[in-house]
């Protein structure tokens, strides 16, 4: 199936696999008018690449972007944007072995399935450089929301044990520490609990919290194309994301209607009445449209399933096998994941907005009529 | 925007609201020659019935189906099936007060913002009747799917702090519990926690899971249209939903990889090679795409929002106001949600192989050269 | 496939057979606030209506729509609005001769091998009266551009040998003459050429124009979905159509570039700078965009394949028969296909400009930061 | 909107414009399994490539694709095919007093109006080199089919007053004319026509047909996805393309019943039971769906726009001006367009088999349970 896109206005089309040539994305429906240079995209595939910590693999990989389409003097046409990524560190010889036999928690197996045979190099299409195109459309979704006064932040909540303290948040750690976590404490023993995995040639599991700010209410819709539905595939289709949470997530199931409904009050906004909510246990979206107060999200990442421990799996001719991988791997997910749950959150937002701007006869007057 | 659609080649679209003259489905793209009649919807629809048990609101609701369209001489015909359940019993004077201001936890206000009114009358669109056209679907996509061999079964897992013993799974309870617990002594500890809650004039959360058998391995596809993906959107698309988990779900985030990673075993099915897998903390898919084990999600629903206490809101005037919600309200969500979760996944599972009939072209041959 | 929908943001689904219990259709995505009532539905549904005049079928149907869903206190809410059309005269008898041949012109042959086999009554979901779905969603369509300031309008252009003379054009006559034909005189001649096509057993074919007034330039797309590319598949998605010309249409092949462009010249609208062109053989669209001028469209439609002439077929043996088609046949399809075409073209307009509300970044800053 | 795309399940994005740093395309959906190389991708584009004849512009483009993904080891593994040219010769000082005002038949006006500002530099993304990516993906679409057993055969069927005689056709001179005049001597009357209106100052319209062999009867759908109706969207989405006809086309609507329906024979074939059809008038579709015999297509060209002789305009301040278009143009756009015909019929017709292999669950149970 022709899986690769994902949107309905603002729509984005990724391609490429880990070692083939190059990867990139198509964003197709940007509004024409923004202001767009590489050196904005460039920031956001900084902060999912590799070999900045010892928390990440030791690859080298420069992920530089191109523009081939779409911006013309310095801003979006309106028609598709292109963006490429060369692959240049990939060796291929690494990953020989892996083509005779199916890796646990790898998609190995079931790409055998469904097509047959499979690009084995590092992962092929499954691989997480999949991600350098949702990363790269992100860029231009968030400069976008931005531009409409909305913010999209992504970070660590989590890291096997160890979780953030709210009442330590610094945004300006954010972006900084090596595990995303924007709590200088809790970095610091994440790191040492990431250090000990690593010695026992394990991997870790974490969360990633993402928070929008500045949200209109109104946005999504109520049945099948709800805000959070949207959010929840946006963010399931992340490599190894294995739960999605919206506003109170699980803790709902054991919560009574009394704690978990949010009191409107009276307050200031753009939405009419101009309300606020005394507590925000809905994660700010009501029968799957925005309420404008704060959307909140989570997501639960599975340990990196390629560890160097021995495991047991079977071979292509269906034969078990002891297999110990080799190669460079990450010992956590979730610091690299950070950035791209970011970006599906501004994709998703961003293109609920565009397909919610005919919602009223009204709002369409205002466009067609002056 | 128009989003009452779901799928891909299996697209349903819903439409009706709680208190309008009827409320039903298009089932749009089922091949043709499936043996259908209108008991074989009657008995899921049957299952979210209200009025069943002292867990569910006292409104009499026979909600009967009426196929119109796409079933000829007993079978369907490839051509859109419509079907059409009449309101009969809702009496719109019991709302009249709603029409003012805004329920907490409720739809009211965010459907006000986004279309600058909305029909006020038992939640209009956003109630939990829209939920019908979705389960007739449902039905056929299950019917379906079991001429396929495959199976799809939703439960109750717990409700507030009762959880089911999996020691105790009984299937014959699952369907015939009131509170849709395969398990007879949670369900008698729900009851009667549920009796309590509603004596407190309070509501109740719960999770629900449901399980797939038999399908194979390669159903689903590696980037935005993943299995669990859709199956995430599916299930978050239906209301009071705040969490989609996939296997171990969000238990990942605190685990390691020796301990999250299944073995692959030699084994027995439709793959090739056949395969076991010595755990299945996956849930049954690896990079979006089903690997021929049980596929098991869960969904965390937040207790019913229309309690009976007092509750502060404002109204459409943006005035704060103490309210007293009237009417008749089931004081947990889940045990009528579980049919809805069942046939959410069916429609999504049957989606997926329709338009996953193409992935090799050896399997096009097959088809179109015989 | 689910083929039954049309359209992005303004979607309908249209369901039904023949001699099924009801037809009709889910219009999903309308903005909110759009008076509405089922007199606005039935007035275009009464232009399709047969018998009313000698040159259709003498078969009674009614065909009274019912607004199900999706309109409250008069106005749309923005949610699907289901409407439905009761069948009530169609007979089944008449058709079982059917069931065993394949009538020459019609699908019988081709649902047969598409789908294994088909409902045979009256043609099923390939019966002309698939288009009352279309109709009904049409109306709404043509009622909102109405309120944005537009106006689409079909008529007969020509039948058989006799065509309209633009000189002789009366907007009077366009919706009350039997024949569709705005002049008179044509409709006159028109008249009698059907009378005796029916004396002789046999049908005509004819073309149907299609006009589109106050558009505002900038509607449409520039690659697939440009307007005339959706304007191609709407028109020729109504059976019976073979054809399909936009502005000049197939004269365009025997022209020189001096001939065919149309001069830019300073006018008035809502364009900017305003423009008027000397002429229009483009028909209103320049690279998929329409231009601020008259949209204008032509469809050719194939004589009514049903004629009671004796004519060669085979069986579902695969034997040679002779057969000869009995019940009531419209010696011509175009009268009745003229609203269809008004109102297929309605819809696209309609939706090409709810999705083209997103087109600049200045647009969406005025919706969303008012 | 995100209108770059065409396709559900084997689903082409298209990028790039004229004066950009490249061009290309996604293939997303194709099947597993097909031997690929970009020869095959090639051989196709060659055909569009200017500076071939005296016919085409004399500018040099060697437009060279490269794929950068979803091949491996020789064969497309199912996952997105990105395929790109470089653009090389484009010297966008050509175009520079373009910026300024409104070339008559072009988009640059209507660009304007929708997006606020425009890529002026050689029609920006409505060049007719926007088909580079149409024409790489219909290579793909055409190598599949071929394995399937199906041809697909686009040619020049007039050049202004000048026609083929079917009695002449010669496959050997489809590809090879400089017209794409299957008839050498209609191409030699052409060739004259066509440098006489160049020493005019003029250029010249034409029509192209394409025809489908060896399509099984049954793909196709019955509705809105009806194969002519995406036929003729695929097709009238090609610039410049102001109409088209299927089968006898526009002349159905001057014909009778009885000459215009195609007698059913018994005959050889895939479907059940097998037939011929004594004539082909309604080209191999009927009610939507094929019929198993010849798939005819036809489409007329507008003359290339951009004529050397003086023309009237208004400019970007709305003065009316006088304007003389410089650059190399094409005295007529036929001949490089059959290609881009050729290919969007194939992608119609291959995307038409892969959403129709779910047709019958007769099927479905083949695929699923072997």
């Amino acid at each position: 199936m022709a899986g690769s896109s994902f949107g309905t206005i603002f729509k984005i089309t990724t391609w490429g696999e880990s070692h083939g040539k190059a990867l990139g994305v198509i964003v197709d429906g940007c509004p024409a008018g923004l202001a767009l240079s590489e050196s904005d995209v460039q920031a956001y595939l900084d902060r999912r690449k590799p070999g900045t910590s010892a928390l990440t693999t030791q690859r080298k990989e420069d992920d530089l972007v191109e523009i081939l389409s779409g911006v013309f003097e310095g801003k979006t046409t309106g028609t598709p944007i292109s963006m490429i990524v060369r692959n240049t560190s990939q060796i291929s010889a690494d990953y020989s072995d892996v083509a005779s036999y199916y890796r646990p928690g790898h998609a190995d197996y079931t790409f055998d399935q469904k097509y047959g045979f499979r690009d084995y190099r590092g992962g092929g299409r499954s691989s997480g450089r999949e991600t350098i195109g949702r990363v790269a459309a992100g860029a231009i979704a968030s400069k976008l929301l931005s531009a409409l006064g909305i913010t999209v932040k992504a970070y660590t909540k989590s890291i096997g044990p160890i979780e953030i303290d709210p009442a330590n948040y610094d945004e300006a750690l954010r972006l900084t520490t090596p595990t995303c976590m924007p709590d200088a404490i809790a970095n610091e023993k994440a790191v040492a609990h990431l250090a000990k995995a690593r010695e026992e040639m394990d991997s870790v599991g974490g969360c990633m919290e993402c928070v929008v700010d500045g949200l209109p209410a109104g946005i999504g819709d109520p049945v099948f194309e709800k805000l959070d539905a949207n959010l929840a595939k946006a963010i399931m289709s992340i490599g190894a994301v294995k739960a999605v949470e919206i506003g109170d997530g699980v803790l709902v199931s054991k919560k009574k209607g009394s704690e978990n409904n949010d009191a409107f009050l009276s307050g200031t906004g753009t939405g009419s009445p101009a309300i606020t909510k005394a507590t925000n246990h809905a994660g700010g979206i009501l029968g799957g449209i925005s309420d404008g107060s704060q959307i909140v999200l989570r997501a639960h990442v599975k340990p990196t399933p390629s560890i160097y421990q021995k495991q047991r799996t079977v071979n292509q001719s269906g034969e078990e096998i002891e297999i110990q991988i080799k190669g460079r791997h990450d010992p956590i997910i979730v610091p690299r994941a950070v950035v791209v749950m970011e970006c599906m959150t501004a994709i998703t937002i961003l293109d609920a907005m565009l397909v919610g701007a005919s919602s009223k006869l009204t709002t369409l007057k205002d466009i067609y009529r002056r």
